[in-house]
């Protein structure tokens, strides 16, 4: 191109060309054309006659991606010179060169890009939402399944499973926040900026952005072909829900353990071993808990490309399509598994209720109670340790204390004692809102509907 | 504490005790603890007596923390046990042990680390408000000043350095609204969650939200608890603002160079070099692309520990604080320094318009003349590609070329040629939105005024 | 300093000034000094007199390092100002100002970090022999007792736990080999660089790197003050380091829970809980598993600082070395907290036992017989898969079975089936070398015995 | 396979499936398969004939993969499988099913992955060693061709060309030595350790090692499955010469600009705009210098995973081959183009020599020129500093001052500092070891000619 006569070095082209990966843009690119081109056309700068025949032609084009019978050859850089010299086999150079008017492939591509987070983001936030409908019907399931919660995996206080399930419905409803901020940002048009300093035509860039579903142009031209924010957006919405499946793949691979023996997977979504036929390996669970470390490493891989990084336009940009294309990619087939996952997932609730009555538990309730009879919390919290400890060293259970060891430890230790040990009392006593008690966990459910239905209407 | 006898090793001690750097959350600690104090007094689990009592020791507390004169010993785990180890001093250990009732140290710190959040979101939001309203003011000075615009770091098209600075005016707005969502997601009150379950009280949360400045309260206590997304979204919008930080120092460091010589730095915000007498360095501007790793890694040690971490708190949290504190002293110190240096910056525009008055930089003028007289944009780039080369060839400038050279490159080459080499054409003819042009940078000034008033009322 | 007459700006000073965590290079700074001071007197360039005075005033200010009595005053912009500022105000400016003679911060700061890296990269080796050493013993303490050998956190296949902890012998070895070329690299000395394009003086390089303790002195100057690649080495050593403690933490956690219950850690090495009196946390083990994100992040955080970044120094080096100073500290914390714990540890062999008697731990046994007598091992994996279902559909172990249902599954399930099911021959049939069997893992303690020996005699 | 009978659910095993990567492992596969064959048969487990066909049948699939011929089925889960699959269609389920007999996927997987990455560091190190040469080769065209010196993008001090492309010879000669770590690394066999404990079969493992060009076996079955070290060491060293690349990449950049117009790269490295005709862009120093935020993100990528992962194999590790592939790929193709790009480059010495004669380099050779008549160096430096206010003030040179001024500044300033003045001097002064004079340049020639002698015979 340009002022060049000599061919790209073959060492160069291998690492220059993108039409490896970029070619995924194509569907963009295309109907960003046709937009363009109709308000070139508009504004008189293209004939109708070349118009109708170049949007014919790009229609063709089009079809030829649905089809996957688009053929590249070798010279082409880029879906944009790819898509530009197809158009000229179609319709001739000479009409297929006036495309190019009032656009540099600086904001092309950026417009492409920003179109392609746009759809993407939107899909991630019909998924969480999916994902969200399962969780909570799950959780209204098992809304009287006792389970033992852990701090620090240890047992710690009984919660109900559906409370426990619920803690993600919250957690992946941020993450829809997050890729509907990370929409937002990419409804920004940067097309009619040009190659960086605006262009000579009197192009109507409000027009364009309606016909392309953008909210807004980009109110200043280098800062529309050198801005990549959005995908940075996609990106860390991106890193921060695949955390989230981590944390959760990661407790289902727990709770499939033989030791643990909570958590049954649908056999679809296990995988047997090579060489030991009694195994079943949670492996969808697995995936979901090791996607976390690619997905990170996409944002870690576009903003170390941006350090240092004068403005405008540079080469380096290019880096910018495959990390978020692999973020996407990982993100939506993660969250279409976790859908199944969820849909057939069989949980031990007799497993859970038998850890979950574990006596340990209620420690927290008998210097709660001490509280209510006067003791300040941190001297009940004493008493208590005492208690466990005499239980850990003759092998005993709190409730299997003797009246009288109770007395000599604390006066406080009556009958009150035994009544807070039966296991019912520690879950119904979390009553504050947020909290695991039925009629708490009945109000969050209530809330997670609101929440769900309102993003029902609007995914974006 | 509780059922444990041993004194902590100090091998795990080391490792273990964060009062090092969680003292920091020492304001916030004693703030939360009174709003906490007033609700267990409201509620009737703490007395009038005792509650005055602590209160009054909690306000000796936080002076001992402003005056720097707290002394931590040697057994204090954390902030929070030190604090309630000094209330016990203060008011007998019988009174400061009434405080923990209804709370854990799992929504305790929780609570902290949202407060400091919001804070430091806010803050950052005020700074990028400032550093914007310099540079508008900067912008406006030199709006019909002509720089060469760049991409590929090649001269490519002539543009207003108010046009330049504007681009940045628009990225730190974007990182302004990142803060203000940060901000947002802190301003969930995980307090009354407890250790993970809720709590046993009758803690009316709505009314502690509202008296710490919380717009909500965390509608699961799971999550409550485990929940570090708010310092997640910090650390991402402090990773992208630090990746325009980045672009701008380095931009700064290249034009501070005798070979592009654009800019000239306050003396007070250079230094100069312990042996090269002739050195002055532009430090400042280094400093500010250098950050960015720093930042960005801020965000990965975080996110890192989230991998596969089971629900719900782990220990593993407490690595949640420095990488935040780093964070938010980078992203406020640079900014601060960014207005200093923007106050006392000097461009040199007598060199910018000796290298924006390249007249290769018409090249794509004479592109687009050459389509207005009916050719395709291709053709158009094709002929002035050859024209360029006959300069490079023949070391001439455009203007020097030969009414015969032209006219036997192309017959369209007339006088017209002439007129468009002709610089102040160049920039003007920018007119579309978003464009250089003086009449749409005008309407960019406007635009961001009004930007700037936005969130001058509500920076949050 | 230099050309410069203007106080730097307070704003910039705050990110300029590295005192706060450069001082930690003192000790190395003023060994450097000494040693330079001693070769600019040699050549003749410091007379005899002032190298004396200059000498004793170097230790004077290396005491004051050490009794922490040294004092910083506010214009000091880094450790080496503040060094020659103070050596200035022992031995008067005119001695003092001779010593910076031949030398720049560039090199010098080089030295130290060197120096630094070197030391630390030595003390990282030297724990973790001691952390193998403890393992080996803990090893052959528990050469003969069984554990589940997991696979996907499935129980795959029985192993003796000194063969499962001999896993992180060899994981440990690797680092320290990673260690010790990081000392390797760290051993060019680049002293005598000066700013960037060498100096002006006879001074003798390889003399310096004797007395300092290199083993070569940096063959290019330019490459002397730019590289530190050195610093990367150890990150990257340190990073995969802290993957390996990731991962024993996460075992440790596991085995901690009621669930698994394989292990007791040192009540020392736990914490108890706020509000739940009846928890023991492993939280030593949590703090092994979580600080490897910090660590990966440190390496991170210097790798992006180079992107890009023109040689030779720029300012932006300054960000080498919080995360080297960082790594260094963690990687020693958990290495001298890992050998606490591996002292105090206590494996609950009984409930190992339980849990390996396991018979669905023998599947693969039983494929291998069938191998024996003549069944592809495809076929014999499939007959197995049969048997292991028909278990678990009627809620029996395989060697309840009957002989009949055996027979009608395959002909070749005979006698020596159930003779197969007794646990001993599981583990004891791993006989190649680096499998579980007594007479391999012998094999194994000397390898690592020798390993150990050879190491301990050089440990960089 | 296994117990399960349900196929596996398509959103699953979109996930699961990872043929579309792992492909890329067949030839080490087979080749891995064929000596296990051997092994199999010479212990007498596989018979002569069935060992014959098993045989021809592994050089039937190596040739389909060599001609691109194999064909997946859907139900292909893994390269392993898809070739044991396909081995029973060419000769029988009942001969290919016996192949498995003795080896676990996970010894086969990560004895792919070991040999994948030595042949990998091995063609990176070889790849080095012939950039190395081209620098070399420039650096002896350009030993006499002065260039400024860069600190803080600021001239410093005057260099040779030479000198400065050395720098770059060095860096890349520690990558090599880190590429030939990692290639060590990855020649430790984890073929024998069966699933995790070990196998029940005869199997010589040293045999197959030397068979396999595997310098040893692993000494414990379960590290054998886990360790993922060496890929670990490859990514790091490729961390690290991206690293370099980056500096390269962004020194080319600087220098293509019209400002510094210190080189041209050939036109076969560059890439024209798409709308403006007159630019020559250097993508390819571009791409060099932005691809380290990729290799750094895929060394991320793999240690993520591995962070808190319990022994031994877990599905997550099936994200250790991406990130490796692709830091792979990455390096060698731009190592590649670097070769070619060294190879047209063109450097415009006279710009660089008119640069390099700016007067200001020379400030700190003046300096030295006071320290030798025996002011202490900050004295001179001082002295030094006034002069060059006194030159920027008046828009003078240092040789234009007048002889009263400078004896008004010193007394010291006498006809010496004229001499000092004339360039050459400035360059040959710095004659100590890796200095830039002639001499000492010669020197460093002979010790990198050496350097890269050693290791053209024995590249890893």
């Amino acid at each position: 191109m340009a002022r060049t006569r000599k061919e790209p070095d073959p060492r160069f082209w291998k690492l220059n060309r993108s039409v490896s990966f970029d070619t995924r843009l194509a569907p963009y690119d295309v109907r960003q054309s046709r937009v363009h081109l109709g308000e070139l056309s508009r504004i008189g700068v293209i004939s109708e006659d070349d118009a109708r025949s170049l949007d014919a032609a790009l229609q063709v084009v089009a079809a030829e991606f649905d089809a996957e019978s688009f053929e590249f050859i070798a010279r082409d850089e880029d879906i944009h010179m790819a898509i530009e010299r197809r158009l000229g086999e179609i319709c001739g150079t000479d009409v297929a060169g006036r495309l190019h008017t009032g656009r540099s492939r600086n904001d092309q591509v950026a417009t492409d890009l920003a179109m392609f987070t746009a759809d993407r983001a939107d899909r991630a936030a019909l998924l969480l939402a999916d994902v969200q409908a399962e969780i909570l019907r799950l959780a209204r399931d098992h809304a009287g399944d006792p389970l033992p919660g852990y701090t620090h995996l240890q047992r710690a206080q009984p919660v109900y499973l559906g409370h426990h399930l619920m803690a993600y419905f919250w957690m992946f409803g941020r993450d829809r926040r997050r890729f509907e901020a990370a929409r937002a940002a990419s409804s920004v048009l940067p097309l009619g900026s040009g190659a960086m300093a605006g262009i000579n035509w009197d192009i109507d860039r409000d027009r364009l952005a309606g016909e392309l579903g953008f909210d807004s142009v980009s109110p200043n031209s280098i800062d529309g072909v050198s801005n990549r924010d959005f995908a940075l957006d996609y990106l860390a919405a991106a890193s921060i829900c695949a955390s989230h499946l981590s944390r959760l793949g990661s407790e289902l691979v727990l709770w499939s353990s033989t030791e643990f023996g909570f958590v049954r997977l649908d056999e679809g979504f296990t995988s047997g071993s090579s060489i030991m036929p009694q195994k079943q390996n949670p492996d969808s669970a697995e995936l979901l808990r090791a996607k976390s470390g690619r997905v990170t490493a996409d944002f870690q891989a576009l903003i170390s490309v941006l350090h240092g990084l004068p403005l405008t336009y540079s080469k380096d940009l290019q880096e910018d399509k495959e990390p978020l294309f692999d973020a996407a990619d990982t993100i939506e087939a993660s969250l279409e598994m976790l859908v199944g996952m969820l849909e057939g997932i069989e949980f031990l609730t007799e497993e859970m209720v038998l850890a979950s009555a574990d006596e340990m538990l209620a420690a927290t309730e008998i210097a709660d109670m001490l509280v209510r009879k006067g003791l300040p919390f941190r001297e009940a919290h004493s008493v208590v340790g005492v208690l466990v400890r005499l239980c850990l060293e003759s092998g005993r259970s709190l409730s299997e204390l003797g009246e009288d060891e109770l007395k000599a430890v604390s006066d406080l230790l009556d009958a009150e004692y035994f009544a807070v040990l039966k296991q019912d009392n520690w879950l119904e006593s979390k009553r504050t809102s947020g909290g695991t008690s039925r009629v708490s966990l009945e109000s969050q459910f209530e809330l997670a509907e609101s929440h769900l239905d309102r993003t029902g209407d609007d995914p974006s």
